[in-house]
């Protein structure tokens, strides 16, 4: 009898224990996320990191002066967070620089007017004299193959579709718009087309060029691209309805450099327990040229110091080795993220997870994760303790074009979600300035993905 | 048999046919909210009005030209967007005006500083000399208290407690802040301090003194009171540090003049089954004086407006009547909410439901209900259909301080709730104007409130 008290007061104790150690470590965890954000809405390192980044080193496009006072700066910022380790690692970038441009039209019945325009990456510049032609208007590349060689040849292309801004999330709106850009090109010049204006990528009906990338097919001729502000566009389809005549006159004289040496800025806390673990939190340290940088993509390197930061302020000391890495040249080529993920398989590392923050600095909403299925709903548990801060979306389906070659290592691929009505707004163009963030949507963010990372860390996937 | 099977084959039919149709029932509703926020992200009439109250009607305070050409234009606005109905309901309003302010510091150690600094609305101005004191920094009221009178006569009380930071919905933390500028001057008042300068309730470390009303009990004399930009609260409060004998310089000449007339603006359209039934929707078109009043509270107007044309547009019929309706003189003393609250009792007027959207034009968040248990849960249970949107919060406690009246009545108090986290840094500040007013936000904003006012009228509560 008494042994039998013993063994279920025994039983009772043990289960007492379990009990209470299980809820000591959830109301632990709660407080451990409460301490980061308080942490992080208190703090100003990273708001002033950004700030930096947008006024001393704007336009920081791959092999320009100011991508590497920024790579200069992150690696201080990096070190003066904690980070264990900081080094850069060496990565190919191509070099395109803009010169000047100008581009206007001339109509013998409505006048003349200079459009906001902004040559695209990797444009070639035209002839000094530039181009001047007629303009064809089209909607899709299905009316380039309509309108075919006889009609285009020597013509200005002017692509104008729109952004689809019945979309809810934006950008989806972009993704369907910015093919124009990418290849109008490419597919104009197999044509015969003179040069290409794209009406920018964005659903604001705004004075500022979206400028971005285009990519020539190897096959082709390359001619000269610019992107058109929206509201220029909308003028010039306008103008051409009552004179399809019209001129257009197009300077630019931008160039590709050969290829130059840059660097990807990786700053690293040591793993506790399983240090050769990597989890990899990054933002491109590259921004456009005729932006300071600060939503695309200043905010997602600056957050990605912060989380070292709040780590090594708080005493997390993760379990896996946790990087913030400033990915080079996301805008151009992405050498950056594919250079990182090759020396991390010829090193033979284990990347267990890795999460991008490129969609600008507005309150989280969530992050997107690449699972399905019970791994999914791990990682979806996780949400609860992200009720107090009101953030609600875990979703499946997240990452990032810098983190997408960890793929084939096996990472984990988490995006960072942020609220997306503004985002292109202010996306490559001159309106992405430091004025147009708000310091608690950037605190916010980074409390959100330094939490997410510690209990990824603590419960795994 | 026949008989038996003639039966089954109906009692099937008819089950089939509840599914069928409850089914299309259910797609009906989100092809309506589709085709909501379709007409809500591809139009731009509340665009263009909210510009025109930012620009033209700018700093719209009660009895101020300025409200009265909003007045004008938002009668119009309704009538555009098709109200069957457009009236104004006449309010008594007080008549506040600001005059010259100049604030500065004077130091025999550290030199002179001019002040960002803002008279607080129903303040009494300086004599026309100015007052003159040094001054003293508190925390609290009872810092006040432990002070006493001996200190406190003839001094000037600097209030200086900073919102909480660390509290992730906005609100919370100017709640907790807001106290010293509401009631300051009054407690000051009565130990016989001079004047007093109050720290901006609000989260932005900025050079904007953020205004507002104080409020003095009917037994204390009438002090000079003003606002103070957080930038420079946190210097006078290190120059104090450095110099407890410094003295400061202010000067307001503003004026209390008589109560005046004034409107609400209201516009309705007729319910097809239960026009005896209302639901209102609002906004306050107030604003402060030194602001454009975009967040604060054009914005709110401008969608109770949307929702009208939407309605109209799409051919929405609803069951009850639905009102927009521009509350006066929300700012001060809230007499155009209780104006419309007053006149709906005497008239035995049933109010079903008000929704007040006075929170700034951020993305929508969703919506907080004053409901608990089953009619919570009824509510709740809307969300479904708004999950395509991604507007998730559906949450208890609600309302605003225009519609709190109508709550007597027995309405339904709606608050529209967009995301916080910028709010403040626009807020009773010459930072709240139309420029720092994304579309898309607004957008989505006007949506999700006309689709929560149709699902509601349609299902009940």
């Amino acid at each position: 009898m008494t042994e039998i008290l013993l063994k279920v007061r025994k039983t009772l104790i043990l289960l007492i224990l379990i009990l209470f150690s299980s809820r000591l470590n959830a109301q632990e965890y709660e407080k451990i996320l409460r301490s980061v954000f308080d942490e992080a809405l208190t703090d100003t390192s990273a708001w002033s990191q950004l700030r930096y980044l947008c006024t001393h080193a704007a336009g920081r496009l791959s092999g320009s002066p100011a991508s590497f006072k920024a790579i200069q700066f992150t690696v201080n910022a990096l070190k003066e967070a904690g980070a264990d380790t900081v080094w850069l690692q060496k990565v190919i970038v191509p070099h395109w620089v803009r010169g000047f441009e100008k581009c206007s039209i001339s109509s013998g019945i409505l006048g003349e007017k200079e459009l906001s325009i902004s040559t695209l990456g990797l444009s070639v510049g035209t002839l000094p004299g530039g181009v001047k032609s007629s303009v064809i208007e089209v909607h899709d590349f299905n009316e380039l193959r309509e309108l075919g060689r006889t009609k285009i040849e020597g013509k200005i292309i002017f692509f104008n579709w729109p952004a689809d801004n019945r979309l809810i999330n934006t950008f989806s709106g972009y993704g369907g718009a910015v093919n124009q850009r990418l290849s109008g090109a490419g597919e104009a010049s197999r044509y015969g087309a003179a040069a290409v204006i794209v009406r920018s990528a964005t659903q604001a009906l705004d004075d500022f060029p979206h400028t971005g990338t285009t990519r020539y097919p190897d096959d082709v001729i390359k001619i000269p691209a610019v992107a058109v502000s929206t509201i220029d566009a909308e003028l010039l389809s306008i103008w051409l309805k009552k004179d399809p005549a019209l001129s257009l006159s197009l300077i630019t004289d931008c160039k590709n450099l050969p290829d130059t040496i840059s660097y990807n800025v990786i700053g690293e806390i040591r793993g506790s327990e399983k240090p050769d673990e990597y989890i990899t939190v990054g933002g491109h340290l590259d921004a456009w040229d005729i932006t300071e940088g600060a939503h695309d993509d200043g905010g997602g390197c600056v957050q990605a110091i912060e989380m070292i930061r709040i780590f090594k302020k708080l005493n997390i000391n993760p379990k896996r080795t946790v990087r913030a890495v400033m990915f080079m040249n996301e805008e151009i080529s992405g050498t950056g993220g594919k250079t990182y993920a090759t020396e991390a398989a010829e090193k033979g590392e284990k990347h267990y997870a890795a999460l991008e923050s490129d969609r600008g600095v507005m309150s989280p909403r969530g992050f997107g994760f690449d699972a399905q299925g019970e791994r999914l709903a791990r990682l979806q548990s996780f949400s609860k303790y992200f009720v107090p801060f009101n953030i609600r979306d875990f979703d499946a389906g997240g990452g990032g074009s810098d983190i997408a070659p960890l793929k084939a290592l096996g990472a984990l691929q988490i995006g960072y979600i942020p609220d997306s009505q503004r985002y292109f707004s202010y996306h490559h163009s001159a309106n992405d300035t430091f004025d147009q963030v708000n310091i608690r949507e950037l605190q916010m963010g980074s409390a959100a993905i330094a939490s997410l990372i510690y209990l990824l860390d603590q419960f795994g996937y």
